[in-house]
């Protein structure tokens, strides 16, 4: 969707946005941290989110990588810059045909700054000048497929500020005439530079306006996160400081956590006269940090992180899967090896699972998202620490999974994001207990009973509605404690069940062609829906997965033919994973049954 | 779906089944009779339904038109008897042409008795001469689709019965050799004549088994009715009675009540004795009666009325609309107009009603389902009795309606059976005042919050499961009540509504294409179920049927031109249909919202 439509649907409705800005990071690790960041600011409900292309598109491919994943994986409208800077026609023609490939729908074009190392852009042979060629280009091969927006600056482009203020008003005016053109041209709307004085800002719309520019127009808010990044940002960018900024700074420039909380306050007091004057939305420069950001937000009132809206209990990703409202619960923990796992699906199930879903799975052959914890050096010594340096056997194995309930290590193989998902609190002394029987959980949800959908921890899906779930919780456990357990959930009357073993030999009492929805909400004037289901078909796909992690995750931190790794493979090879709900929401006790 | 599958499921799951045995009446409201009766008597759930073929054919028609409905609208397994009287080849092909072409699957072949007023049965030119014969064909001309029942005849054939004791054993094995023809010839499975004595039936299933017959024998049970009735049937069949049976109706010949009692009492004795003895199943030779045939089953225990099963609030179709899972509410009470506007449907809503449903409505052109209270002058009279030999004005109307509540009167235009639906129970008294205020309602359902699925009055879907419901409710009302009403709607946070005219005038508060399921149940290993839907697609459609009922279904009580029909007119014309749904299944209170 282009982000201007967006964009102009929350100025109708009122609702004051917000979008966040990333940079491409120069390390696989860096990547790997900015998407754990990515995770979870795209649920606090940006309106989108954009990528930078890096100087000179030293970053190309990584910004590709990236902005396709941001789309794609986190389901946030995204804008992949790009600019002119070192990039011939065809180098153009491939990015725009990636991006349009991989479902992006923006793109924000640039000039961009000149190469490193070089004083002054100049324009590459067969490449273009400047911004306006750009969008001029876009909009010539692509027609109207692209939204795309363009750069404004308050204060003019900095190599157009100079001192005599005759020139200055000049050049200024001319900016905005250029501006006009890029937009003329095809520019949806305009991101500003960075600024630290709102009445620039405000001067700057007015006289957008009075030339008839007629687009958004959102501020680029760069909050001040360090006293040497402010600097070096605001001498590159020529940004005019008031001194009264840069008199508190200078008060407390060797105090990195005052410069940040500084940097807070001053960008929300600039937001709040932002948006005291009217403007309808706040465009965040993060520098791929959460805190500063997401704090001026919060401090203006425009973002509330306890109380973040879920559409469903899962994030979807609307713009290259529409209409997707219902996943199996295996995958819950593990929510990008699903989409990874199912990109190639032509359609994704709708409304209920058994009818409509293609039963097709991919390999998860990413390797950065099949060892999320081990990818690196610098993580596989974080897992180490975790999981142990040495594991004598499984009671190495449990006590691990004991810990990581008890908030002790907060990474587990089987679970991409750090720490128990929020929703086991209600439950988390049981599933200690249950770990320490031996029964070694990797997904759990609570039973509910028709609470309000606007509840902070498990609501979802829109006001006036109620949730519901079934209680579930899926482990491994050992061949010996199979039957006894089996016996006992055989009793259950409620309860219904599938183990399974690496080698596939299964053990059920569920038909094979059953789906059961074990998340579930009414809402006013609309179907039942029910997001998350448990069933056997899928099951069976994910069961390789899950047991595949013992090794390829966990064994890779041990030295191959180690005990420590034939602790692992054992357990891999001979112990179950069993998957148990209970269809009693209203009366039932799952952990009764394991006499916990 | 043939019969034979179905017992033979049911003796594999060790269940106790039955079926009942129609004849074609012989006058149009004889056939409303029956299928008054019908609508009843398959909600106990029979695993399959039969019609005779009425003697010589003579009611051939008849017979196929009722088969037919029975399968389609009222949605059991049905078999048509078909016999060899009277019947040319041509005639017979056009019969199973015909059957097929309705969706039935199943055939008695008989050979049929004698034509009225003759003593033998003799073959016509271009006919069968038995039943042997008529199953060799219908194999031939339609190979395995058809699932075809025979006769048996504990006693042996009358024509067969003889007084020479040796002969009549000769008779008696001739006819078990013929019987293994007709099974080895296509037949699936055995219905006895009728019989008194249970151990003549037990020796002729063993005597059966003797030679090689492995199917199915069902024993076709006659309850005693009328003394007449036994004496003539018994006479024809030449059946043997017990004399401590005849000793008993003797005495109490004149009375009755008392017969159909003994009766009863019989029946239940000779069933229990063949249950006892390992029979899977009894067949009911109903007369187009009920209270016999489901008195003898209730008194044995393989039924009972005050737990008929229901898999979902409304009756499926399943032979000829499988899967078929979800409605709109508007037709509840009148289920025969849906499925008849619906008819022509090729796949049917399942799951979801948004997604799959096909918006294409036929019209209502059967006059029988249209004038369901008015369609003879014997119903216009108790129909006139009803709702007034007269209305001075819309006071009149109202109160029919407040009767109606009341249960003073049994019908209305909107329902096609009598009396309210036993799920308004729950609000009668807040229905009452609303019919007293000028609300005229037509349709309504309490709220329901999780109810076990086998509550009695509202279960339904199968064991271990909960139910729910939104409250509804749907009435007529003068326009001058319209505005105040919405006002009141719009305030209540949780309502939903659609108000329209016969003009077609809407004032709503939901989007025209929503859904709201106003029913759902949740279930042991299974998906959401949610079979009522309130939908304004539809609600449009309905409407239009709503409106007319006031017309061609009341009006036609009273002489043209009479002011009576003016009131009626004026209403139609002039008032508005208004669905409310309280989207608040947990705390909400639909009756609030009118002061009630």
């Amino acid at each position: 969707m282009k982000i201007v439509d967006k964009i102009n649907a929350n100025i109708k409705e009122g609702k004051t946005f917000f979008s966040f800005e990333y940079f491409p990071p120069r390390t696989e690790e860096g990547v790997e941290n900015l998407f754990e960041r990515l995770d979870r600011m795209v649920a606090y409900g940006p309106t989108f989110c954009d990528i930078t292309w890096g100087a000179g598109g030293s970053t190309a491919d990584v910004t590709l990588g990236i902005a396709t994943k941001m789309q794609n994986l986190f389901g946030v409208e995204t804008m992949m810059h790009l600019t002119c800077t070192n990039m011939p026609v065809e180098a153009l023609d491939n990015a725009l045909a990636e991006v349009r490939k991989a479902g992006l729908q923006n793109i924000l074009a640039l000039r961009g700054d000149p190469p490193k190392g070089q004083e002054e852009f100049t324009k590459i042979e067969g490449g273009f000048g400047n911004a306006l060629d750009l969008v001029k280009y876009i909009r010539e091969k692509h027609g109207d497929y692209f939204g795309i927006g363009v750069a404004g600056y308050p204060e003019a482009h900095p190599d157009f500020i100079v001192d005599d203020e005759a020139q200055m008003k000049k050049n200024y005016w001319d900016s905005l005439a250029y501006l006009k053109e890029k937009i003329d041209a095809g520019g949806d709307f305009i991101i500003t530079q960075l600024f630290y004085r709102v009445e620039r800002f405000l001067q700057f719309v007015e006289d957008c306006r009075s030339i008839g520019i007629t687009c958004p127009i959102l501020p680029g808010i760069m909050p001040i996160m360090t006293y040497g990044g402010f600097k070096r940002m605001t001498t590159f960018c020529k940004t005019d400081v008031p001194p009264a900024i840069t008199d508190a700074l200078e008060a407390i420039k060797d105090n990195d956590e005052a410069v940040k909380a500084l940097g807070i306050t001053l960008g929300a007091e600039m937001c709040k006269q932002l948006l005291d004057a009217g403007v309808p939305g706040l465009h965040m420069y993060t520098l791929n940090l959460e805190r500063s950001a997401v704090g001026i937000l919060e401090a203006v009132g425009v973002l509330d992180t306890s109380k973040v809206p879920r559409t469903l209990p899962w994030r979807q990703v609307p713009a290259t899967r529409p209409g997707e409202t219902v996943r199996p619960i295996f995958w819950s923990n593990r929510p990008k090896a699903y989409l990874h796992r199912t990109l190639d699906w032509d359609s994704f199930p709708s409304g209920r699972w058994g009818n409509s879903r293609s039963p097709a799975y991919g390999t998860l052959s990413d390797y950065q998202f099949m060892r999320r914890h081990t990818s690196s050096d610098k993580r596989k010594d974080a897992a180490r620490a975790a999981w142990g340096a040495e594991l004598a056997g499984p009671e190495d194995v449990a006590d691990v999974f004991v810990r990581y309930c008890k908030g002790e290590i907060t990474m587990l193989p089987w679970a991409e994001l750090e720490g128990l998902h929020s929703e086991t609190s209600l439950i988390k002394e049981q599933l200690l207990a249950l770990n320490a029987a031996g029964y070694l959980t990797i997904n759990s949800q609570p039973a509910l009973n028709g609470l309000p959908s606007s509840d902070p921890q498990f609501g979802w899906g829109g006001p006036g509605g109620y949730v519901y779930q079934k209680a579930y919780v899926e482990f491994f456990c050992a061949p010996e404690k199979l039957q006894p357990l089996l016996d006992k959930l055989d009793t259950a009357a409620a309860v219904t069940y599938i183990a399974v073993n690496a080698q596939g030999d299964v053990r059920s009492n569920m038909k094979e062609e059953s789906v059961n929805a074990v998340t579930w909400g009414v809402f006013p004037g609309r179907e039942i829906e029910q997001p998350t289901v448990v069933d056997p078909v899928s099951f069976m796909v994910w069961k390789d997965e899950a047991f595949d992690l013992w090794g390829s995750e966990w064994g890779t931190l041990y030295e191959e033919g180690s005990s420590s790794r034939k602790v692992l493979a054992d357990i891999a090879a001979h112990w179950w994973l069993v998957s148990v709900v209970d269809n009693d929401h209203v009366k039932g006790n799952l952990f009764e049954v394991f006499g916990l």
